[in-house]
């Protein structure tokens, strides 16, 4: 069993084309042994963003922190802490930080 | 897309034998589509506990709110909110609530 908490796992600059001031821990990953799915918590500065973009697999988030924005059918839907999101696979999406603090999420992938 | 705050999903109470004071509540489920896991948002009220047991399939932890103790080994190890856990299949486990607030925390698994 593995118990961490995410201050301990290194952050890693997102550099994927469309990200801007992104971050991303992997909390929960193959390496640990996980069969099925991944879990990553990813960290949005102020005025950063992920990519708007769509693929094949889908997305489950939460919020856990900071004021952002779900791109949804190209308009951006408010969310705050609390809120989950189901990405469906091929369907557009994007997370923006529209707060001054930091956003964080979690977001599980399959692997 | 499925865009849900936790609190305006029902909580259900967890019957499963071994369980006290836990609620449940499914945030992204196979009926909203997910083809590989779930997200639900279980809820321990303090002196509540899950289940101490083993079973085949995987869990990914995260703790949201509340001083909780995971069992481990069998001894309880305690955690607080930013913590994630990952139990591998057939490893024996549980979630104590050791405080006097709701636990809250996430907890994914294969569909």
């Amino acid at each position: 069993m593995k118990i961490v908490r995410y201050e301990d796992v290194s952050p890693q600059p997102v550099t994927q084309e469309g990200a801007d001031q992104v971050n991303i821990r992997w909390l929960i990953a193959k390496e640990d042994g996980a069969p099925h799915f991944a879990m990553r918590l990813f960290e949005i500065k102020p005025g950063g963003h992920t990519p708007i973009h769509r693929h094949s697999n889908e997305h489950e988030v939460f919020f856990l922190e900071g004021e952002a924005a779900v791109v949804r059918d190209g308009k951006e839907v408010p969310v705050s802490p609390g809120t989950a999101v189901y990405v469906p696979p091929d369907e557009e999406h994007g997370f923006i930080n529209r707060g001054k603090g930091v956003v964080r999420m979690l977001c599980m992938v399959p692997i």
